[in-house]
């Protein structure tokens, strides 16, 4: 795994970084804006979703049909997201095409039409969309989740509130596109087959020379947790047919030293069929089929976060299980369970290594995260050198106090 | 995309087949048993999902827990997926494990140990699994969908039916993993990296000359329609923020010479965001955020498959609009439109073709519904082989006759 990391920051401050990939003939980009929910105006949560949606609604020259066209002309498979910090625009598609697909994502990123009648059908989408949840408890119960968990605004939900929705306007979303596309603080991430050289020059001529001054108006924005105390359980009732259970409790956050302890314990609880949380909610008890926890990590703050998916007559029991293997975590952890914790970590690296929109991911979110490029071989040292002592340590000097915990179902559990 | 087949039939009959890819470090296996859905007794529906969880609740001379460590030791990422036709167990890896792999492998498929108290709870998992599709409407409609558009068994769901789950004991379990798994048709396809001569050997060694004569008593099954008029519409009620429509009609098998065109129009119709399907239904009429429309292909049988979520005032609207679409098509197709249709398809190609994953599941499928296994090559050639005057010549003489329509939601729809 000795891959090579090109680097280039444009005169605008834009980063650009790539991971070559020998033998694929594809390449997967992603362009980092920093309009993620979390950054938005205060009252204008979910514009985020509406932003990623209309902006694509016709830029620079073509109309919102010619510009689908020429996308799906390029054979490419678009792949946006709106997160907490940023709202990332990309695809994957054969490394031919990549010059042209740059070309038009530079101006739906710098050129969109943002008309005002693509903006009420994007917003209406919205809307329906934040709806549709109530159609599936199992995201939605994790949304809530991150909201009761995360210091306010880090845990919103990129999709919005309807309230919000209903009352944002296309001049208030075009303000926030404006100050929000900052160039100096996106981030361009490429991997795959390219020529990386080629790749500066365009965006130089894109992105720099191209262009007049934007000056952009970004009062910037950082945590700031409203003071607020946030209850430790959030119920929501409904008439389905299962208690969708979602517990988080904080750990550290990716650029601390212990963070690939944390990563190790969170294997040893949920990293395969023979982690304890498989083995002792599902599989010795029968108490539901859908059972994991994953590590939820912020430039910010991090956490833990747990999903059980049960019958309203197992919900305590689940919960009360989950809970006493977190806090049982702590006493004591078998050689043989951190060794196949770190054999599946290591394994699901070899596997991203091989996919191109994984590692194009990858290097944009660490150079965000870390302000620096992890290798994989890095990854994979770091991972080689936990062992029980080290994540037991690292137990003891974070012990899991608090969980918060959510649930959508036709029952309540008790939290302790 | 030059690749190599490695094929070789064991002397019990299984087929091994391989394609190995350059440049990964990753392998995938499947084992394709011939204990699908469709293939089972009647009243045994579900006992697919039974079988695919119990068989691996030990095996060989490791119990439950022993074999869920030695597969987790090995960094192993299970994929078992149960199939009209097909039980395939399998998984992606780092190629140094495949061997010990294989090995664990063989074991749960030649000697699981079905212990009693472990069926309860893999039947009982089962159970909540499919009470839970309650919770997830937009999976339950297409399940419900497809089991009224194929004729029967077909179209039964992997997932079974609580009332004959409830009734499905382990002796009866136990037998139909003894006449089902039968290793004479069953195909394990292998792809990344790999030793072919090496796994030959094994496999072998380990399903011909370690193990007894294995007698099956496949009674064998086929399509066998029951002869009941299928209703064009069913709709199930419930209290749902959406309308969740499924829409299937007849098409044209993997095996038929039409197969591109079919791919071709299908494309044409949802293939991407500037196909007809998204901008008539979400771009220029804001009726629902999902929509699109796949090409569903069993060896028997196969349709065109639509899904779309919507609010209940937009449902009739949004059913109409689609019903129309798929009308309108025979009426004539663009140049452009047929050009990015091709170039979407051939696009895919590239990606599935970096995919360890993909092409074991490729060519496994290939070698069951054609025969053989058709090379990408072939693929890309037969893509670009296809024209607006092919693709209209298809739709010619197979005009989109019935619809088969499933909604679930608070709000009925009206099929013509």
């Amino acid at each position: 795994m000795a891959e090579r990391l090109d680097k280039h920051i444009l005169k605008n401050g834009m980063v650009v970084l790539g991971e070559p990939m020998e033998a694929v003939k594809s390449v997967a980009f992603g362009f980092m804006l920093p309009a993620g929910a979390a950054q938005l105006p205060d009252g204008c949560c979910g514009a985020g979703t509406v932003i990623a949606d209309w902006i694509f609604r016709g830029a620079g020259n073509k109309n919102n049909k010619e510009l689908s066209d020429a996308l799906d002309g390029l054979g490419l498979h678009r792949a946006s997201s709106v997160g907490s910090s940023h709202i990332t625009i990309g695809a994957v598609l054969e490394a031919g095409n990549l010059a042209e697909a740059i070309e038009l994502y530079a101006d739906i990123i710098l050129r969109a039409s943002l008309k005002e009648d693509q903006f009420e059908l994007a917003r209406q989408l919205a809307i329906d969309r934040v709806r549709a949840l109530d159609d599936d408890p199992r995201q939605k119960v994790m949304l809530k989740l991150r909201k009761q968990f995360y210091p306010s605004p880090l845990g919103r939900s990129a999709l919005g509130e309807i309230a919000e929705l209903k009352t944002l306007a296309a001049e208030n979303t075009k303000q926030i596109i404006k100050n929000k596309f900052n160039l100096s603080q996106t981030i361009f991430a490429v991997a795959g087959k390219y020529d990386f050289d080629s790749i500066c020059r365009q965006m130089e001529d894109l992105f720099v020379i191209s262009i007049k001054h934007r000056e952009t108006k970004d009062e910037g924005r950082g945590m700031r947790d409203d003071g607020r105390t946030r209850s430790k359980y959030l119920h929501i009732g409904n008439e389905g047919a299962q208690v969708h259970i979602g517990l988080m409790t904080e750990t550290v956050k990716p650029a601390d030293e212990d963070y690939y302890n944390a990563r190790v314990a969170v294997s040893v609880l949920s990293g395969g069929m023979s982690a304890r949380l498989f083995t002792e909610v599902r599989e010795k008890r029968g108490l539901c089929y859908a059972v994991g926890a994953q590590y939820h990590g912020l430039k910010e703050a991090a956490g833990i976060a747990c999903y059980a998916g049960t019958t309203p007559d197992k919900a305590q029991e689940t919960l009360d299980v989950i809970v006493g293997e977190f806090n049982r975590l702590g006493d004591g952890i078998g050689e043989e369970e951190v060794e196949r914790a770190k054999v599946g970590l290591k394994s699901a690296l070899v596997l991203q290594s091989e996919s191109s929109s994984s590692r194009a991911a990858g290097i944009g979110g660490d150079y965000y995260m870390l302000g620096r490029v992890r290798s994989l071989d890095e990854i994979k040292n770091k991972i080689e050198a936990t062992s029980v002592e080290s994540v037991l340590g690292f137990l003891r000097n974070n012990r899991f106090k608090d969980f918060t915990v959510a649930t959508i179902g036709p029952k309540e559990v008790k939290v302790k």
